[in-house]
């Protein structure tokens, strides 16, 4: 038997927001990993560095910075070849992931590479959704209410269609597609029941009602809350 | 000023999936409320009961069982004052979440009428969407694919109105709704990208195809994940 690859969810970005179990496994494990930009800083290891001991094994995920729809294949392949040689020494890898390790993370690429032949635990994390609805203290939905989850680079169409119909929304990564996303909720009717939220837990945190918002871009870590405030009863 | 209501997300069921923010506010309060059914036992309670310092002042709001579409405005009204009435006097009140506060917890009733006079502080906790996947495995959304959380109680065409364009599905609620979640899954041709998993994180888990889940009901804590499965990359 090989040794573990944990997919570690850290949370939003207060380190006070990861779980005791997430917590429990970073300290112990001999190898932790985690994604980087190509040149620069980890979110997701500055989100766990209070809680490091200091003498583990590191590896930055760097990957390229590409607007392509489809990942570095080969670049996977080599960190997930690293990784493996880890797990078949008999150390675990505790691979650390920003937010949730199956939302939107690229953890899964390393997933679909070790688990047909490796022991993979993933500890779930608290989400960027409910972190962004906890800074604005709105509740999102309640009942028999919809949440859709939509990625602010889908096309305007798409967008528009998929907002159109369902109760509440956590728009992501909204960066440079801010217009797009105002003017959608523009013609729904629906920009005064829209939130913008940045960096939420963080220390920059912003929260305000999209209309109060300035400007056409807005960072990679925003998103902007939708939900049918009419609909939420005493 | 007066002392602050915590909306406390204690995640989906293993007591380790507790944040260390929420957990040391729950330590501290004087006062911890939770949901609880009419007759029975508090599952917000239970999750946090391994951390509870035992000298805490303890609130059960009991809410009558009932399938109507509103909940019970009185009984709200009656729990909103005894908490208000804790806060006035200087002590803190920390209400219990299963899973994250603003995700169809009923924690928003209580928000809804103490939020416009006192401070409240929401603590966001691990979603049971997140922990039905990490407990399958199973990477839900990637890239720009939506991700739909969608209560199976709704009417069965619109259940299928909205299965029908998300690329991904978290369905709560399933109970007694089992039977219809399947018809509609199969008129879509999506009932083999589904799974059933039970009681995501707690001793009872269950995790298994959709396909091969036998019987006409499930327990009230189990939820249905759908995903496009040809659309993960490598």
């Amino acid at each position: 038997m090989t040794a573990t690859l944990y997919g570690l969810g850290v949370g939003p970005g207060d380190p006070d927001l990861i779980t005791i179990k997430a917590l429990n496994i970073l300290k112990s494990a001999p190898v932790i990993a985690y994604p980087a930009p190509d040149d620069g800083d980890s979110l997701a290891r500055a989100i766990a560095a209070p809680h490091l001991p200091g003498d583990q094994i590191e590896i930055a995920i760097r990957t390229p910075m590409v607007v392509a729809r489809f990942p570095a294949q080969d670049v996977y392949d080599r960190y997930g070849g690293e990784i493996a040689g880890h797990l078949d020494g008999g150390r675990d890898v505790a691979l650390i992931c920003e937010g949730d390790p199956f939302l939107y993370g690229s953890f899964m690429y390393i997933h679909q590479r070790l688990a047909p032949t490796h022991r993979v635990v993933v500890v779930p994390g608290v989400s960027s959704v409910g972190a962004c609805a906890a800074a604005a203290g709105l509740p999102l939905v309640s009942r028999n209410q919809v949440l859709s989850v939509i990625p602010a680079p889908l096309d305007e169409d798409e967008l528009e269609r998929r907002l159109a119909i369902t109760d509440a929304a956590a728009v992501m990564k909204v960066g440079r597609h801010l217009d797009k996303v105002r003017r959608v909720l523009d013609r729904l009717g629906r920009a005064d029941d829209a939130w913008y939220v940045e960096r939420a837990t963080m220390e920059a945190e912003r929260v305000l009602p999209l209309a109060d918002l300035d400007g056409d871009r807005a960072p990679y870590f925003s998103m902007i809350l939708v939900r049918r405030r009419e609909e939420v009863d005493r």
